[in-house]
């Protein structure tokens, strides 16, 4: 079975509540789980995992800079990625207020590593979006995505 | 005072009411509107506004094929849109699901035609969000966005 | 083997070429490919194929509203495409005219219908883009792609 | 007439170029410029600009790390910047690598701030794109920008 790691930032716990649902998700379809915050991970250990799912608060419509850096810092390891599967999903203070242009920066970021990213024909098509507090959409959501990159994960390990 | 187009694209209804507030909203702050379905629209008589302002549905994470058609066939007036004010707001049937690529998609367009676009600070950032019926909150966000164009547009013209 | 459609819309020819070597490249690795303009693909048969690559020349930083209007009729089977593979390339008289805005646009349609998408770690990260007529670079970033989206589809297919 | 921030971070030189150019472009326009790395930058001070324009190369699609942290540390006068201009260029390693949506990921964060931001109808589109070292096109394109920045914000300034 795959082996997955949800990294995320999380200030307010909307984001880490969420990490915790997707980690969940992933868990029940039979996947280990590292489940850490970006300043716990090493970007080396990023070549161990089928997939590498990150969650970000939305700032300025993109990912927080702790996110960013982390990528960033991942530039060691560029074309080591290439053919594991990536996954985002964010938490914002607003409906139209960059939730979307979070998530797809973090995708845009794991393309760019040549990862591939999946979305869901049901609910937040992208990966999952909390306005505020996660409530019980938002977990569910959550828990789907897990599922769905720990099953498609198990595939590209194939 | 500034002269100002909300062209729209509905079949639910919800994208209509939506251009009809953020016309409500321009008409408050002065400006004379010209609310049209795109069908109606007519590209040659875009270069007599102030602001163009297009709303859609989020069809696939991007705006309508009716206006994506619109906005090709602009072609023939390209160069003579800059310095012009757009806009955009869109309504979707899901919190994650495309309203603000589809907002990003026309904003986008009205930057290749070299005009210039505008967010607010407070609520959707980008341009009014719907996901399903507008409420109170949306109509709000419509009528304070089309109040803000209207304000822009007339500094603008200046 | 994986089944591949490969669908463009082109005027200048540009963007035909580009489809041609995606679909040398992705037959290359083995696929059998369908290579057609967006007038003559049918929705309805989109569901036959492993992955869909569509190609769209750059207009207003977007697709084509011929592609548009085909990937809005493609709600009747929405659904129905989860778990396939998606690639997109695009064409474009300049640098930084809307290229990659383009492609992602396309991709993100694909990640609606809960489709799977892949970059590549060397070159164009999102899918081949063309400035202007397709030179030996762009040959080579076609043919790369389309086999890597032919490998990738192998795999998903299981 | 206008005062005007251009911040940017550069490891190889080539947006420093870049910077410099813009700057140069908007001083030709009447514009007085404050040129300073993202490093010497101090948030408190962006409400003294009528303009604030940044550049980034390209990691991984979006913003380096350093200007995505100084962007996020600017929450601390949300609001004070609403109806100031934002513009942005990038310098990427690759044509579709990203440098389009580094370019959209600054002028996003500055519409999330209630700024305007503008495109140009000839050439690089959303803001000056170069890949690689700045050669003759990349200089004119990021002279235009400047100026057309300036002249903007000299009308925005009423």
């Amino acid at each position: 079975m795959s082996i997955i790691a949800v990294i995320y930032c999380s200030r307010t716990g909307n984001t880490q509540k969420m990490a915790e649902e997707v980690a969940r998700g992933a868990q029940g379809a039979g996947a280990t789980v590292d489940l850490m915050q970006v300043d716990e991970a090493n970007v080396e250990e990023l070549t161990k995992y089928d997939a590498i799912i990150i969650g970000s608060p939305d700032y300025y419509a993109g990912m927080a800079a702790e996110i960013k850096e982390f990528l960033d810092a991942s530039v060691v390891l560029h074309g080591k990625l290439a053919g594991k599967l990536g996954g985002a999903f964010s938490s914002s203070a607003n409906v139209g207020g960059g939730n979307e242009t979070t998530i797809l920066s973090i995708l845009q970021a794991f393309l760019v590593h040549g990862m591939a990213v999946m979305g869901e024909a049901i609910g937040d098509h992208f990966g999952p979006v909390s306005v505020n507090a996660p409530d019980d959409r938002v977990v569910h959501q959550c828990r789907t995505y897990g599922q769905s990159i720990a099953r498609l994960a198990d595939k590209l390990r194939g």
